[in-house]
């Protein structure tokens, strides 16, 4: 890679660090990601509502006119262009899509662009403060390297567009807006824009290989152990009354959530694989003096397979009902959805191979392997390989000062410029000249 | 009074201490009144099936054929008289009435007969060892004092008898069974024999009064404040699986029962009074390898008042139903009814209280008080209270040498002399000369 | 009473009504107070450090330095005098004290002057907002009528002023803060001022008499029914992990929380009387998907008399422990202490009643009765007769608009003239010329 | 194999069938096993005390002299001979040795001999009634196949005697008590019989083979998949108490069993492997109105490897200690102690292959692969591992009509004819001339 592309992908990286933003309020980032395709030579980009179908959203994430208002002008006052600001419609996520024009297969990259909730510190010797690229956004940081994601996105376009000429086939990059939230993949999918992929790439960097940190210059060309995910979140509605007075009035919803919780965490376990079950926070009553009348008891769990998401689904709903009577209390539940499951396919881990295996700076290249964690990548790759298709998602390695998700994380940036060329090789691989 | 009637009272019941029986099989108990009764004059004596109605009786605690026949048999080989036996058809309890054919209120009393489940020790320095009159029945015995209550009734007997000239009114005697466990007011209220009742009279020896003994020479004339009783079986029925196989297709009942006990005793308390709950026993499994598949838990809870008996019954049902969800079981429930709360009249008091003055042996006579417990007379003094008569339950100290319900529970014997004294006053002050 | 001193009362208890202050923050209030009665004509008025032993404040409710400044400057714009501000040292309270000379009974009043948590609607049809009294400081609110209780003592102050040379013995006048949080009635015990009273007066207005609105006309003439309250947060420490990842690495505290919360609910009654325990609040977790590490529980626990609240101490702390071991996790409490038990003296309530008679428009005057509810009066009752003082707590009636408590709790301030006069009664009473 | 030890062998199966005998109760089993080994020319057989360490027997299991004398007693009556009866001193289990002289490695096999409790039915249709072996000891029945590895382990030691002539090295025959319940494996291990064992071989019939049940004609060379097993018995101590009455004085040991329970089912997951807990029994309290002052819990829990065991262990005894400290009882625990993992030799599974492929019977030869359950034969094979020999556990297939533990529980007897010929292949394999 020559070195003025390589500055420049690592600037990209530092650009959206500095400018971080959260789950469906990815503006400013989707703005500058089609004003910079834009230049490159990219015609008809798809910007927010033309990106994704809005209807998929989840209500109870959906912004308001307000509110989508209120980002658009802060996107616009850090810099964004208005033009492209405008045509977002307030919502994030961008598709942009190269045809050579000669037969050859259709190959898709999903790049997620969203960042998380905490405190960059501003601290010395934290190199994004030091060389002046900390978050200017309170609260909000790049702490999942979706900032490199999206950097990686934009230096492969960038080689796509330098070598056009040698190309077959369709290739299309996906910016794709609230990964760690909810909804992002599915808003894509629902537009369609994985129903016609013969190859689909997804990655991430910094990730582990069967529990040990995956480190600079390593590779896993695969990942197949995703766990599926479920997230609730349930509102115990009783009745307040005075614990000294007429008690027996009362309806207590935060000794249904504890009875509740105390009977999830106790689930038996399904024989047929891990199931993992969390409630991670209640937040019970409004008086000690008061028998609580409310809680919200968060919970989500996790299955290797769907018979077990649907068993643990099956007695989560039960035990919650069940509580929920035992104090004569209701309920409603605000139900996240499902990120599923997912297997990266054979083939595809060997073309991710070969492609790293032509990158000098890998030098450990595993195979297939537990990278862990959950991704909604694995909505997209389920709706390539439901259409025949292939889909695969490997890990780039990155030498990093803290783990995932620390408000602190910052990782080895060379490894975008290989994880760019690798994504570049593979084209090559699947429509060689 | 005289004292060969004095030698006789103790006689019974010395006998009856010695031949106790459980509930719902006082079958020589119910033949020796009838046979007493008889010789002392009594005609048209009812026993077993007449005396009570037998549909009444809780078809969960019915004897079938075979047992009564036991009992039956059992009762003659004891030294019942085989025709009185004959006519019980297998059921205890005894009616008799004394009609003097003068106007005058109707007037009846209930002494219960039955004993309770226990070990009676052979112990030298406990009475009924030393005297011999220790129970011949094992693991029953009368550590309640019904075999006094029992022998004051027959006492009562022989004095209208003695008096009969002197009587106006009806008076009827109901020897009831089955106090200590279900149905037994129940089927002799149910057959109509408190529906024309004027005045009825309950009593108790050895009771407290304020939370003290009520010890001999004093009597409560009158106890208003029982609580209601309620007694539940519950039965969750869920599904045995293999804990280390397919955990996930168990229903666990053990599970079930721990989270209803655990919310049956946090069951708010009620402004209006006392409510008290208790799980009393939970059995559940059937081996430490397998997810249990039943558990049976039996609860009871009681209430100073109706309100609060309504109100602790829905919560338990709601905390049942509730609990068995939780863990996907079923449940049936066996519901022993309810002994209810009652108020003894103030008029009755009063007459209790003139009857006490007229016994010398009585120097404390204590107006109503809290005579502690729950007793299925209650059922007879509501009957009769409906149908617009006057009951009353009253108290006769004792000196005892252990608490009610303990296998070597013994009293002073004089009180059963003076108690037969005192009922007999009252006929005299209801229906005077 | 004259109409001016009538319109002065109204006019103080507006204006501690526009300018309420919560608990350990009374600056302003206890300012003007100190303020008025100098130009009454009191002296040797002590305030803040000098009206009570700072050391015996709760660690954990006491303000630092820097608050406490924010507090006085605060008072100070809002109308308070500069030099009695000062004074403070930035702690509220006021005792005032006038000494006849005369030799006689040493009487002392106690009137709360805190405000409580909560947004005052500025809404039409409410009296406060439409005569321009409402609330100037957000989110407090005098809503349990210690605005009232303050213009009564001033009122009271005048009276005495007016009718000095008529008077014997002393009268103090106890301004007390933190009646609604900790330690307020605590701290002025500590400094001495009750070890001398001979006769000690407590009140409040807007309560109910035998769980009925103690409404305008009315006087309850003393309350024996305090139930003892304990507070306790319990912060439950364990230690956050992965919950599909080394969960077995994971103290759940959130787990720990629902046991204790469970049991605590279970506790078994007491013979003796009622008691009363809730768990009001349970705040657990920073995340749905990690293993909660720390949780919050909040509860009280209120008991008929020593004993049990005894007992309840040590179940409570007995289930906590437990519950911790349960989780592997630590834990610490923060104990509020105890507001304990207290009864009114006949005597006293005797002198309430008659000074109540001679106020006209007493109409309906109540003996002893419950008057519901906890009030740290108490401890300085307790104290008073421990010292061989006699001590009342009586209640005022007065129509309300909404219960104690609410927001918008308002009331009829002829009541707060009745009361002032009956206060003043009681000194003739006592003490007569 | 010639047809009249296949016959002989299948009688063996047959007449312990119908003589099955609990653990620790082998005596009629063991007495006829040692009468055999004589007649076949076995010398210096040990059986009960004798052969096994009696003192390793854990005490809550052991049987007294009186049950001992019964066992015998019973033994000589069903057909045992009375001279090994004696011998056994009543203890069960033998150990019979054949030292061929010539140098060679020690070869040990074990073959357990107890039945299980329950009711074999009589009914038409089930082999064992129709041909005559159906259990004539009620409640117990050979439902685990221990009577066909008992018949093996007898037709290998004919078919040793049959070929002495070709042997090397010794041969040792553990007839193993007592592998239903506790202390069998560990009782022979600790008398020294697996010291000095080069190689050791246990089986089972009808297990199944990756969670398929293996039929007739297959054969699994090797299980590496134990799951520990530990078993405790925890008994609460509280203290009963009247539920209407002094219900403060209880100390509610059912209470603690429930908190226990769902605290135990909620104890989190390990991220290394398998961990399963059962709370499989329940038994609390002795009476409806009776605060329950006792409670007995069983409970085991299972891991796949110590790791996983240990932190079972220390979670388990943390949830006992906490919540019986909830409830303010006392408890104790009778720890059954561990059946530990262990791991199949792979040169020890070559050998079972290797033997298998010259049974014609075999059909379907898998390598290593879960067998399923516990087995306390990984005591034995962790021995003779640590003293540096070889060990095996394998699986040898058969149609059955019921599963494993079921009281109808029947197999295709073909299996016996070809275990036992495996088995004996074994030897020349090891040994070959």
């Amino acid at each position: 890679m020559n070195r003025e592309l390589g500055e420049r992908i690592i600037g990209y990286r530092r650009e959206f660090h500095k400018y971080p933003e959260l789950a469906w309020k990815e503006i400013r980032t989707s703005a500058r990601i089609a004003e910079i395709l834009e230049k490159l030579g990219f015609e008809n980009i798809k910007i927010g509502s033309e990106a994704l179908d809005t209807e998929a959203i989840l209500e109870i994430i959906r912004l308001n006119e307000e509110e989508k208002e209120v980002e658009m002008n802060r996107a616009i006052d850090q810099g964004a262009d208005e033009k492209w600001v405008k045509k977002t419609d307030g919502y994030p996520g961008v598709v942009a899509e190269y045809d050579t024009g000669i037969a050859g297969d259709t190959i898709a990259y999903r790049f997620d662009i969203d960042a998380l909730p905490d405190l960059e510190p501003l601290e010395e010797g934290y190199r994004p403060y030091d060389e002046g690229f900390v978050s200017q956004n309170e609260n909000i940081v790049h702490a999942c390297g979706h900032d490199g994601h999206t950097a990686i996105g934009l230096g492969l376009a960038e080689m796509i567009m330098m070598n056009r000429d040698k190309l077959k086939g369709k290739i299309r990059l996906l910016f794709q807006p609230a990964e760690e939230d909810y909804s992002g993949a599915e808003s894509m999918v629902a537009k369609g824009y994985l129903d016609d992929v013969d190859y689909f790439f997804s990655l991430h960097i910094g990730l582990s290989y069967e529990n040990q940190p995956l480190l600079s210059n390593g590779v896993v060309t695969g990942c197949s152990d995703f766990l599926s995910d479920n997230q609730l979140d349930v509102y115990f509605e009783g009745r307040s009354a005075h614990p000294s007075g007429a008690s027996q009035e009362g309806k207590n919803a935060l000794l249904a959530a504890c009875t509740a919780a105390l009977n999830l965490h106790a689930i038996a376990p399904h024989e047929e694989g891990l199931l993992r079950l969390n409630v991670g926070e209640i937040h019970a009553g409004t008086g000690v003096n008061i028998i609580a009348g409310n809680a919200l008891m968060k919970l989500e769990f996790r299955g290797e397979n769907n018979n077990i998401a649907d068993y643990a689904k099956r007695r989560v709903l039960e035990i919650i009902e069940g509580s929920a009577k035992t104090q004569g209390v209701e309920y409603k539940i605000d139900d996240y959805g499902q990120i599923p499951t997912a297997k990266s396919d054979k083939e595809s881990m060997e073309i991710v191979g070969k492609a790293a295996e032509k990158v000098d700076w890998f030098k450990n290249i595993y195979e297939e392997g537990n990278v862990g964690g959950t991704d909604d990548a694995t909505v997209m790759m389920n709706r390539v390989q439901e259409k025949g298709g292939k889909a695969v998602y490997f890990g780039i390695g990155a030498d990093i000062n803290q783990p995932l998700h620390n408000c602190k994380f910052d990782f080895d940036e060379e490894a975008l410029l290989a994880g760019t060329e690798l994504c570049f090789n593979i084209l090559e691989i699947i429509n060689p000249q």
